[in-house]
């Protein structure tokens, strides 16, 4: 394998394929991204086993050629070293080669890499083929989907399905929902008729993907027995499913409340932040206390000593109360909103409560409130 | 105590006061900040013994108040809290006033926050008067010093005294030193006569105080028996000394050379970084070779690979020659040069070289080989 290439479009591919190499791996092999150029381009490919990417550069976009003065071939190199290698070279244009399959030379007018690099044969067969329905999505409401969601799921590995976004395709509708038992965030998509499925995806890993599609208009997504296959552009990302069930929360959003509050989103994220400064004894935890006349936020240290936050601007309908929550949780749902006013809708001082967009129904985030005696 | 104060004035002096502020204090009481108003106005101090920093704000600035409404007095506050919610804050016009001597409040029209304070009275003395010889330097100059040298001296206490900076005012010139005894940096500075003095300052708070008084003209530096002072606006920043005499370090940078060395700073620090992605298993360790035909930067990794670099443009006098450093103290002392060209003396392999800055004569930086076999 040989090829003369345009440095910057190999290094936004090495970026690309980056995203699934992990610091330690248990398989050594996988340290490496393989390298393939045949027919097409040249493939590069990068793994963890959880997550794979493989991405394309053709020989020429438009009238632009990329690679050229090339010979067929593949191999497998260091990753973390030829990525660092590319980013810090200066030349427009760089050349690869392979000499006996046991060295790779990366070099431009003034410097020469010479790197060992492994057969291709050894690295393992990661099966990115397409198969199954196909689902296609604007990028946009992709992002806004795995933005809307994913936080809420959990992070620790004690309950693994509770780590994945759980994805249901059905009569038009494509729900995800993620919850770490204490918090669940749920949104939906219309999508057509006739697209059937459910799967649980690690919430990490779509956060991934929507990093890597943002440069693109459209994300085709279909579904193996084991796996989510994520196709946009040049590129395609693999990601394990989550084995299980995914509990059953369709009961969880309360169907009704006695208590709602209407308040400016930013106002609220702002006067929490200030207040969790003193939530030092119990990490997050504020209280929220609203009637007619007013709504506050609160927070106490025993040692340090108290915060009262007044919200100048809110519409309150029911009685006075009290609830405590993780101030995390809450700031987390109300910014996943994406919207200047949030409505919060309460059953009692220690029931799930709602917090909704008031202008966007698809969109649902409901948080467990803590005890504080 | 109480007063009314323009927030931003408030926020800019308590971070200069952080800076003294450390994570952990053996003495608790220096986890606050002491805070005075008294006729000139409200002086914020902090410190951890090593270092003290004590900073005022006046009354009125030209025409405009900052802070109204006040009464004398003093009290002890929490720094990393307060300053969380100074910052956090939003409007233009806090107030702040101490309660009976254990409560204060921090409020504007939206927040009220009671922090338990302590009596001034528990603050330990901190003797920040100016003694002694007082040198005033402009700050661009006083920058520069501590740029050009801080960076060479050690941060590990085995031997503490290098850690300082030695400073010696003599003869109308001051010098500092800095070195960890694998590299030395020295820098010289015209100042008027009869200033004399030694001492050995720890580098890592002369950098905190070129951070603090960038924004002043001028610094004035004093010292006592064991404290160096700086003043600048309405800031006083008091630092220890290192005890110890420092050693003789006016034979090492060597007086002749046998090779000497041209090149473009930008290009050899370039070179030498993305040679050093190949140093591995030794790390930082990088080779220079050159000769009348070539100059070449080289690294090795028996596991990974080599890499060669070629600088094109440069002026070599002298027999060929190889040379191994540690990259980082290389391109620390190339950096710290600030010139475009740099020039290296070698005496030979294994002996100290000299980089110095082509056109300018007042900074030398000297670095050992590493032996590669």
């Amino acid at each position: 394998m040989r090829f003369t290439i345009k440095r910057e479009e190999l290094l936004k591919a090495l970026s690309v394929a980056s995203r699934a190499i992990t610091g330690k791996t248990p398989i050594a092999v996988l340290s490496n991204f393989k390298f393939e150029l045949n027919e097409d381009g040249l493939f590069i490919t990068g793994s963890n086993y959880d997550l794979s990417v493989m991405t394309m550069i053709p020989y020429t976009k438009g009238e632009e050629t990329i690679i050229r003065n090339h010979k067929e071939g593949a191999t497998l190199i260091n990753a973390k070293i030829i990525n660092e290698i590319v980013r810090k070279m200066d030349s427009s244009e760089i050349v690869l080669e392979v000499i006996d399959s046991t060295i790779a030379t990366i070099s431009d007018k003034k410097s020469e890499y010479k790197l060992n690099c492994v057969r291709p044969e050894e690295y393992p067969d990661l099966d990115l083929e397409i198969s199954g329905t196909e689902l296609t999505l604007p990028t946009a409401d992709f992002d806004l989907l795995v933005d809307q969601t994913a936080f809420a799921a959990s992070n620790k590995e004690q309950r693994p399905i509770l780590t994945a976004l759980n994805l249901e395709a059905s009569n038009g509708v494509l729900t995800a929902v993620a919850t770490d038992s204490a918090r669940l965030a749920r949104k939906t998509l219309p999508i057509r008729e006739g697209v059937e499925f459910v799967a649980n995806v690690p919430a990490k890993m779509l956060v991934e993907v929507s990093h890597l599609v943002s440069d693109y208009s459209n994300v085709s997504i279909s579904f193996s027995d084991k796996k989510a296959l994520f196709a946009f552009g040049d590129t395609l990302v693999a990601t394990r499913l989550v084995a299980g069930d995914y509990p059953n929360t369709k009961n969880i959003v309360p169907k009704f409340s006695n208590y709602t509050l209407e308040v400016n989103a930013q106002d609220l994220v702002k006067a929490i932040d200030r207040a969790n400064i003193l939530s030092l004894e119990r990490e997050n935890v504020v209280n929220l206390y609203m009637d007619g006349e007013r709504v506050e936020i609160s927070a106490k240290s025993s040692q340090v000593g108290s915060a009262t936050e007044n919200l100048e601007i809110f519409r309150y309908e029911g009685e006075s109360l009290s609830v405590s929550f993780n101030s995390e949780f809450v700031c987390a749902a109300v910014k996943a909103l994406g919207s200047q006013d949030v409505v919060f809708s309460f059953v009692g001082e220690m029931k799930p409560f709602v917090i909704r967009n008031a202008s966007d129904d698809s969109v649902v985030q409901v948080v467990t409130p803590v005890r504080t005696y």
